[in-house]
């Protein structure tokens, strides 16, 4: 490794490494509208902590971010309703799968994180705040749009039906959740507005615009204005760290080495703190339910740029 | 906050403040020796990058390491059998108390981290190797001088003592673990070693100067020896952020963003990679058994000096 | 004792023995029809094998019989169905209590026994097998009515619509099974249809006649038709034994020695083989959840009569 | 099925039934002695209320008794320290494997019933009381010769010596349970009494003969004795219904239909109150670790005697 790679050099051959694995992972089933996406895609966008821009792949294609949303919606409810939001949502990692519900039980339906998704339905809960779900909804896409600095960014209806209709888990999650009183607005409409944000689809160059703030001491570029103060920054990319990959995020943070968010869509959003946001897309998942060559990349990545926040 | 803070300023500061802070957390009490402990006590040793040396309160008074000598064992069995120790020890956060057992009958007896005190016995296990306990001891207390460039080191026999005649969740554990498999020498030479490396008694001092390999890239500065390679250094700073304290490993992250091992005897070990070693120490711990001012006195730190691996 | 006391005489006793006492157990809450029923509340109904009935206390005021209304759903779901109910269901005590949601997850949306919440919903399902809701209810109805020789039994809607505003944690119960197909009509339907047959209202004496079929080897002798063959009836008691009070089974089994269901309305409807039909009914509950006077009258009574299948 | 089967009669059809069987289950292998053991070997030995015996198959062929000598013990230390041993030891069903732990973490080291290993570890640690293993075992042994009115009975060294060098986990669930305050005698100790207990050898006829005072409302009928109140025996009889056949109690409930308890030595006790004491014998196992052919010899049984204690 020389001593200053180049970025777009890095991003190509990471590009073209990835587009030649065979290994690619599983792609989601649970609902159609995944099923059916291309296992082959591969998709890197890098921001740079200078604007500058690398990508390499399939970064230009939009695919359902689905729990990389979660990111996003952390960082509205925080903006929302402050702190007040630990009351209703740990910061712990699970030890668990994503859709595991003996955590509830324990803990008396407080869910352990923000990134698990009984912790994501309890934030959407913060974010509609006896608002319909509607207003809670345009609220959410214009977050995203306004961080990306992208008018174009929309929700896939057919997925977020789709969801809506396989979701039994979930709707199991909520109302367990709702039985302990830590779901405060119907049901219907959390789950409403928390199946629609999932199904946002953005590229990887759209999600990494989005994620740059986290990367920026909480400042948006484009604005210049504070998203959020420089130390809820740290402290989002430190519960990305601890928890945003399931039951893989010690995995993560041991071979990658940056705070990240994936989604079953094959989704990753990575943030290397005053250098670069960074989003992956490859739709075959990991036995934990993040993208295999997602991570892989995002290693390699880390690597050769000596991003990773755990030391040179 | 300006700047650049002066670290001696910024280090006598929390001693100071630490002294007067009247909650101080609840001292073990599961060994009489550790409940004997003043809780009063409060230490503060910053070892900087370029060896400069800050310290405040109690920085020079012995204490029990306990948990803490987890980091250095981890990284000694890794020097001795490489990442074939992941067959027999995971990487994720548990999730669960640090003396669990349920996690274990779930996943076969493997024990999810090597800083639960499952994981602390495999480990100690793979340092035996077939050897006698008192080789195994002897090659970890050289290890740990030889880290720390002090030879005045040593065991606490009447800890280790006690803390067999109270050990009945960790012979349950190595037992446990036995019965799988997953420990081949004899349980109680496994048990000999854990309960005598837990023993091991440090100042501040000598502790941040043991985890100077952490924040070099591997490297020990006192001889310029590699310890551990750039790679495997950045890996265990991860598992120390994701797992080194226990349940509340979460909580940490997001409040010091820097990777730590604490110990029940009310010891911290924190890393800023490429910045400074930090030892902490103070009895009282909080409810996740992690020292209370410990975790304060390094919130503040990385606060006042921006060391966050999460941002600016 | 004498050799045969009289079972008018000790019904008498027991009531009077039950009116005096002061521990009353609490009574459930969670719907409001439920908390405002008058604890001080006791009755008792033995119809004997020869068709004598002895009633002490409250016996003709109609109470919401909730679980007990189980035993009546399985009998019916192993009608329609037969064995091929456990597949879908199991027949294990579950050690946990009664809407215990861990279990399910471990055991694949499977519930242990058709007698806790999770197992009464999976049966309620094989009873709609494609049916409306209404249909289904009114099949249950009539069973009742047919069993108990009596027309007058009907639902208490003010209860089944309460348990259904209430019924958050049914409805995760039932969504989560549905997420493993277990379930096979839609969620709201079964759900509605058990809720309301929870809510059926039933005094002591109606619920000890509909209750004869279990002492008479299956035969219902008002009619002198068979309900269920005499190996079922042995069976349904056996699954009365070992599941019939949640968590509390094993301490039923141990003082009083009878198969019973018990109901968070304060029912309990017991079964002497060959002997007789017995149901009581006292509001306040137990730990487990089951009536604090109904279990200790039914233990009397079967010392008293020598009623333990156990032994004499 | 004639209104009054002849006792012999059944019995041998049943050895003939049995030993014509190809499905045999799988022999229990964790320790050498009981690996080694024939799977074709089946016996029964019916003790009725009048003294008669009728046996079939290999009646007099001693095998390891194993957890069959739960009961014993559990009669034994009800004796010696009366209801208090219920603080020590529940009496629920477990809802997990004989050898499960996770249940102890929840409930604070107190087992589920004394039926499972953990709890049959504490009720010998009651038997011991303070005194030496060897004349807790003398105890227990003299016990069983007593009730089986056979002083042949004798405990096989070689498989308690074997238990001993496998029980790691049984090490593991008594050290647990000390760390709770649950064992009160040196953990060797009391484990050198259980795989002691475990060991003793002996024929369907000598466990038929033991088991008989639970059909006599607790009398010895050789010598006309009290070995228990009649209200003990009942009890007795209810924990054996209950819990006597680990995971698969509800199995045996419903298709027994009597009190029992089984070893993975693949022998079966079962109590049909006041009128039979049965023993039975097949080495081969089913999933949850008791006897395949002996339950269903049982299950026979109990159907063309007519003896369910669930009706006729």
């Amino acid at each position: 490794m020389t001593a200053s790679p180049d970025l777009q050099t890095v991003v190509a051959e990471i590009a073209d490494e990835m587009a030649r694995r065979p290994d690619r992972g599983e792609v989601a089933t649970y609902i159609p509208e995944l099923a059916r996406v291309d296992p082959a895609r591969f998709g890197i966008a890098v921001v740079a902590a200078d604007g500058t821009v690398a990508m390499g792949g399939d970064a230009d294609v939009a695919f359902s971010i689905q729990s990389v949303s979660k990111v996003f919606t952390l960082t509205l409810a925080l903006g929302k309703i402050g702190d007040r939001l630990w009351r209703r949502v740990g910061r712990e990692p699970s030890g668990s799968p994503f859709n595991s519900i003996v955590q509830l039980e324990r803990e008396q339906g407080v869910p352990r994180n923000p990134f698990i998704n009984a912790g994501a339905i309890a934030v959407t809960d913060a974010i509609l705040s006896g608002h319909q779900p509607r207003e809670a909804l345009g609220e959410i896409l214009r977050f995203m749009r306004y961080l990306a600095d992208d008018e174009q960014i929309v929700i896939d209806e057919a997925v977020a039906a789709s969801e809506k209709g396989a979701g039994f888990r979930n709707v199991a999650l909520a109302n367990y959740m709702k039985s302990f009183g830590v779901i405060e607005n119907p049901v219907d409409y959390v789950l409403g507005v928390y199946f629609h944000h999932c199904a946002i689809a953005m590229s990887c160059r759209q999600l990494a615009m989005a994620g740059r703030f986290l990367t920026h001491a909480g400042r948006n570029p484009s604005t210049g204005h504070l998203v959020v103060t420089a130390e809820r920054a740290r402290r989002i990319n430190a519960v990305m760290l601890t928890c945003g990959h399931y039951d893989g995020s010690g995995e993560f943070a041991y071979r990658v080495g940056l705070p990240g968010k994936s989604g079953v869509g094959g989704g990753i959003l990575a943030v290397a703190p005053g250098r670069a946001s960074i989003a992956v897309w490859s739709p075959g998942l990991d036995a934990s339910g993040n993208s295999h060559l997602g991570r892989i990349a995002l290693e390699t990545l880390a690597k050769r740029m000596g991003w990773s926040i755990f030391g040179a």
